[in-house]
């Protein structure tokens, strides 16, 4: 942290404020310039209110100079973070398509689905069993026999399988059917829940919260990596602002920044990012234009009578259109996406 | 439900629509004007996707009439909801305030602190034992011992208590201590928890998530009275805009609004909503002013060396003129504040 | 300027730095920590592109010290700028309220609110005779005719008139009638014109752009206060949020901010920054406690019927009932409010 | 506009609003269902105040079921509109590139950049002689000499040329040089202004204002259509939201939207709508991706010593690199870009 006092501010509030510092176990560091003292604190400042700081007699503003996530950082470890899961690599020239239903909403109905989209070249079964909904008298899921169908599924036509954890309750439960575990918006700021996750034995699936900065996405994921889990996947799935046509004003821009400023694996949403289908298919090409390590896409073969966001899934017919489009469009940057398979 | 067709669409895609709604259980009503072709659909539509509406062939929009809340309305109920804690009103006449520490750091902090606010006209003790932090590497709070030093401080001072809750599986601890559990920003769409606290046997505090628009903090609500539980406090404590100056923007406007639309107390956080000392005192005029049922105030002896949000709390002879400010101001609107008392 | 550079960045890089600083005309002043090494850089830095300091080899980040605002300031003025019209003191201890239609719409109905307004105790009237309006079909005002009758009314009722200029052509027309100049929302960005109000003969009243950090909108009055005009008053009116259920979000903490980094007045128009006529009391209410130096309301006898915003426009009686609420809060913070006249 | 009365209102209401219609010369359609009665407003209802209606006794919602905005629309126009300048074409199968300076700083610079831009296949030259800045302190351009150089510049190259006009006054003097004229965001809603450009010669290029709404973006052009002049061309360069990491958020989204509910040609700014130079590339082939009709490029050569905005102007060399990416995206949805050249 860097403190700048204020112009001819007495000796005497400097001397209180590297006291105060000295006293908290910090190193101060003072520099006199021809109009400003400034004072670099050396030490763990994270914990350091920087509010309190400024608001010292003679202190003009206070600046952190250092990020207060470590471990999710470029400057903790340059690389990309890249890992697999069978034969999918996660992080690296691959562009990872996860897609399914919002919800699972029969046997039947998961494995219609997982067939068509495993056809069309996606790696990853994606479907909830346990929904987070707005409104208490809304659809809440299958819960652990939706998984069960799911599983099966997702092994019948070769592919991973990733399911929402809603509490840190459901971890053990869900660990046991799923290869990645997902982390709705909602959560992203539940700390209890992503504590937890630090001790999961799977990779997480950090969905960015409706309203939260890069920063405290990044510290979220600190949360789970400080507990030992080192495999997260960041999510940006649209944002809240002033523009209420669209469901979400997705952030595409978030992709370069946080692929800046973090070594771990970023994907796009733009079922939710967008929330209208007819829409789907520009974003989920402009998120991989702009470097997405991969997608997570909603397709229903019935979205009329979806039991939770139809109006977002696409068709089998679109979701194939659009795997064909990102193929071109991910060599452009030296990715691959997997072929259409037989399957 | 409306839903209003294109200009001149054949008339198969008017019964298409129909012939959906009927199939789903929905009567509706058809008024054909010079124009356009509005339906109308009576029935539950809280369970309707209005975007699969707007998404079907000659759909012009489609626009919801019904509020998705019913408990929490005032059409549910029109009059105030009051209910009393001990000798303290809320909801009614009384402007109710709580006021303490962000955090219970020792048992001596927490009986110093209760016996000022008490004297100054504190009805309610605030203090947190749990504490959601963005950081994973900052203080997370004292847990069940910070709980009992807290309700020995309230009864010897002859407070209310209320403090946060984190997770649904701390409820029931909590509970012994608390009279009020404090639902933070962060939570208020944790599903999970809020269901949970339907069945909680304590009024609860619900503080508005931080990008939360009223109808989503309306169906938080709606969650708690839904489970059974039909004392909740709502608690404005700032949003997040673009502005970032101070910690949050505080939405005044969201007390009048609130208080219409629904006929449960509305309470304001200051400290929280504004994030600053100096200006704790003018936010909380102000939120009296217009209309709060209460307020909540970080109140700290020694704020420099707080464990949390230090730079938000006010000293102990700001917390006694701010007190004798409100009063006055309550008076204009028919309210009333505690007076000092000898303790 | 403090620039900071990377951990363990090569030597070269700094040079390089600070000889383009040096070329650029700024000192630099080295210091080297622990870990870090710091540049402090001397000279006027508002015209340095902070992104272009922050892209270069070796710079771990970049932050500006000084405001880039001056005249403004608290810095280059600390005591509070006050000044007369009339009889009418800006920015002292007198909170001064502005009131009349949004619209002049004819002689008859200026004259009839003037009378209202007068007798309830406001000092000012207000109405637009040049409208912006979202919509290039909506009613654009009476013009210069409207200047003459607002003119007549404020006159016969011993009042001061503020009206809105639209653009920099206006204003030596409207300086003719007006005492004070309003600038509008959406205008407090057009360069062009509110440089030339720094040439105005009349005090300015300057309306916070609908989406305009404080910074942006104190740098709008720089302009004013560059061009040699001192007398300009902010005014608060709502910003844009993500929450549309009110017209705007009325941030009412942008008054203790602003009045504490300008010496400047601030006002607030909660007819705007709520846009319900039954939300303007407790929300004017809010402002006068918060501090605000004075109010400007809307007011409309036939609000019904009238040309423009009716909505947000309070009956004669509510303004009645308004000013003496106010009369009581203002008093609290050592204010007041002019006393009901008989005109 | 349709009226939903609230249940249970006495008949007295629900004549009061019809008699209030009729007066107002609109027909109303009266339809009475099971628990609501609707009243449709028939007749030009974007000049009736929304909440005029909502306050009325007994009317429980009012919901507008036309656009306010006409010409722009395609229920006005349904497919796209097409426009060439010189061999350019606006609107159809070409992605359009315009590329050049923030600012023209001399014959010299914008002569080298010209060529620069042109050999990579741009075919519009962008360059600011008037400039629109936040502070009254930073460089404004060089006016009509700047305008000058350009042209040259244009012509030797064989590029069209675009320039921001800033004011109404300006708009004759740069209509003798310029192909297109630019209106930047913060005049977006200067209503005087644009009402002007309606009866300009040349094309407008709109740019979004930084917390235009869809719609809000949409009536700025119908100000410029309804004057008479069919050709603008709307351009999404970034929204002001909750992040201020980066400088904007760019809303790509915004370009699929406004491309269904207008005719007219779609533009991206990227260098605005993340402000960084190393993100611009991922955000211009986003756009590509997401359907833009073309983009809008800052290029320096020498941006360290750029007089504005060097921080987000690319390289030649990256803005080559651009260009031969966008080509193979373009075509994966029917575009083309134009070659490189030999000039």
């Amino acid at each position: 942290m860097v403190i700048l006092m204020e112009k001819n501010t007495p000796e005497v509030n400097v001397e209180r404020v590297i006291e105060y510092l000295d006293k908290a176990g910090y190193d101060v560091h003072r520099s006199t310039g021809v109009e400003h003292i400034l004072l670099g604190v050396i030490g763990d400042t994270a914990r350091l209110d920087i509010r309190t700081m400024q608001l010292m007699d003679g202190v003009a503003d206070a600046y952190r100079i250092t990020a207060p996530y470590k471990l999710v950082s470029r400057e903790f470890k340059s690389d990309d973070t890249i890992f697999k899961i069978g034969d999918v690599t996660f992080g690296g020239d691959e562009t990872v398509v996860m897609a399914g239903p919002c919800s699972i909403e029969s046997e039947d109905q998961i494995m219609r689905i997982a067939e068509k989209v495993a056809r069309a070249g996606a790696r990853v079964l994606r479907g909830g069993a346990f929904k987070p909904r707005t409104s208490p008298y809304s659809f809440q899921g299958m819960g652990e026999e939706g998984l069960k169908y799911m599983r099966a599924a997702a092994d019948k036509f070769g592919l991973l399988m990733i399911t929402e954890v809603m509490d840190k309750d459901q971890i053990e439960l869900v660990e046991e059917y799923t290869d990645i575990i997902q982390v709705g918006a909602r959560n992203m700021q539940n700390f209890t829940f992503i504590r937890a996750l630090g001790k999961a034995r799977k990779p997480v699936f950090l969905k960015r919260g409706i309203s939260a900065t890069y920063k405290e996405w990044l510290m979220a994921a600190e949360y789970i990596l400080s507990g030992g889990n080192r495999n997260v996947i960041f999510c940006e799935r649209g944002i809240r602002t002033f523009e209420s046509y669209t469901r979400n004003t997705m952030d595409i821009g978030a992709i370069p920044v946080i692929q800046k400023l973090s070594h771990l694996p970023v994907f796009a949403d733009p079922s939710h990012g967008i929330g209208l289908r007819d829409k789907v298919l520009p974003m989920a090409r402009a998120a991989v234009a702009a470097g997405a390590h991969g997608l997570m896409i909603e397709v229903h073969d019935d979205p009329d009578h979806a039991f939770s966001d139809g109006a977002q899934s696409l068709y089998p017919e679109q979701f194939e259109e659009l795997m064909s489009q990102i193929r071109v469009i991910a060599e452009v940057i030296g990715r691959k996406v997997a072929e259409p398979v037989a399957v």
